[in-house]
């Protein structure tokens, strides 16, 4: 059996996608993540989301060659537990991630970051092909860096990446993070959110919030923040455009720290706004880049939304 | 013959040595880089450095097994080339270095990056030994960085290493590159002069100009500045803390980039101040790690000022 499995493990949602020999996806499934019930119950989740593609790509899930995990927090690749993934519910602690869903599904499980095995599926997959060293920006609710050198993932002690907590101002503005002045601070969704709601607080106009109940959510996702800018939203306008600043130097210092071939825009926010938010980003980028007559190449990631399912399937290649 | 030569080639200075098989200094020379005559004159001086290091150890020139050159500017590693190297006098287009160095030793010779050289010599016999992923961060008249990951030196495509134009600040501190809100612009020497003569045409006292004319330069040196420390030299105190916090700033970023085990201080301010100060630097980067718990190792280059002669060197093994 060549069908594997891959799940991307989100703060908000679980995407599973069942891929053939040819990483082409046979069926995809996507679950909320429980906010109670803790580990225990966002492992179930898991393991129905995956059963669930299974079923809609006609495999029997015990027979997957495996199951691949994007997961957030501090991942140990060797025996895939998870650690202090804060963003899910009660997962303070350790959790035998890999060893779960392995009885659960009934086949083997390897779990590895999130934004790593993005990274590495916009590499070996969608838009990073052509080149040998990419540097992958996910940029939703937190920005996420992945990094490949010489084609191949680089992740430091285990812990690099943190491109959205590149400090982009000194004494700048507080991050989700407890810190300050880091680019997320400016280009984080979640951030994005505290400052929209501070600035209506002090009276200022948006459409932001009535759209968000229009679409029935009760954050601004980025569909909302898409809206937003779409009606000509003031204050969306004008925090998109710090977001975008941000990131130009952000992103345009790690360039001049690694000059990679390429670098790749995905997450909700980057998907969502497409090639056209990519080449903006470059744009932002190009009065930091030390080598500015040798810009790296700049795309929206090419796997869209279920990219980090389908780099977790890599996992159990 | 297994004796080498090596050359640092600086804007003020040109340091030689020649090394035996194990590394070991066997001679050096120390010459002014020339201010006019072009790359031709630099290139005869650097070769009248290597003769009278090479008559120190008591060695025939022509019979090392080669010279090897860290060269600031943009180098081309299989022909030698140098290109726009701006600190040098006359040096905005192409030079031969290579070519012209083999001719005038008598031995065949290799160019590389210059901080590149520096951080390699650090990796494999300073204090970059004991780790197989290393930043090195030369704090002189500008800010250049080197890296090591995974034991081996990491180029991008021939530019990365770019430390000093990480933006510490957006809408900042105006650069000598040009740019604004680099680290350069706020712990490069050449910058913290510009900003000392500033504050001095703006009223501040300082005894920074004294103590340089004292010292018979036309420059604030790392001694200059050490000395003014010594002092307790108000202006010059502050001038060091600002450069303090924006490497804090800038190399903690990089370090939640790149997780790398070991960060390397060099450089003329770096040597001068030595391992006090890689723990100041040590210090103002823990507020920005995102690993807060796991900083990397902090130490100053071993090597001292010899480090990028001796690591050009190494190009000739």
């Amino acid at each position: 059996m060549s069908a594997r499995g891959g799940i991307d493990l989100g703060g908000t949602k679980i995407e599973a996608v069942i891929v053939d020999g040819d990483n082409k996806v046979l069926g995809s499934a996507r679950h909320p993540t429980p906010t109670e019930g803790g580990p225990q119950a966002i492992a179930d989740q898991m393991a129905a989301a995956v059963k669930e593609a299974a079923q809609q790509a006609a495999v029997e899930p015990a027979m997957l060659r495996g199951v691949g995990v994007g997961s957030p927090g501090v991942v140990d690749p060797d025996s895939g537990a998870v650690s202090t993934a804060r963003n899910l519910n009660g997962w303070d602690g350790t959790f035998e991630l890999a060893a779960t869903l392995q009885q659960a599904i009934g086949t083997k499980a390897r779990v590895g970051n999130d934004v790593q095995v993005a990274t590495d599926a916009e590499f070996e997959l969608g838009a990073g092909k052509p080149y040998k060293s990419v540097l992958g920006v996910f940029w939703g609710t937190g920005v996420g860096g992945g990094l490949i050198l010489d084609g191949k993932p680089w992740l430091g002690r285990g812990g690099a990446g943190e491109i959205g907590h590149v400090v982009v101002k000194l004494d700048g503005r507080h991050c989700t993070c407890g810190r300050y002045g880091c680019m997320e601070a400016y280009a984080g969704r979640a951030a994005m959110e505290i400052r929209a709601r501070k600035r209506v607080d002090k009276g200022d106009k948006t459409k932001l919030f009535k759209l968000m109940k229009e679409h029935g959510r009760t954050r601004l996702t980025s569909a909302v923040w898409a809206k937003a800018l779409e009606h000509d939203d003031k204050l969306a306008t004008k925090l998109i455009d710090e977001a975008v600043e941000a990131l130009g130097a952000g992103v345009a210092s790690s360039v001049n720290l690694l000059d990679v071939e390429a670098v790749i825009i995905g997450g909700g926010l980057g998907v969502r706004f497409a090639q056209p938010m990519a080449d903006r980003i470059a744009k932002a980028m190009q009065p930091h880049l030390f080598h500015d007559a040798e810009p790296p190449a700049v795309h929206v990631a090419a796997l869209g939304d279920l990219g980090g399912a389908i780099g977790a399937a890599l996992l159990v290649r």
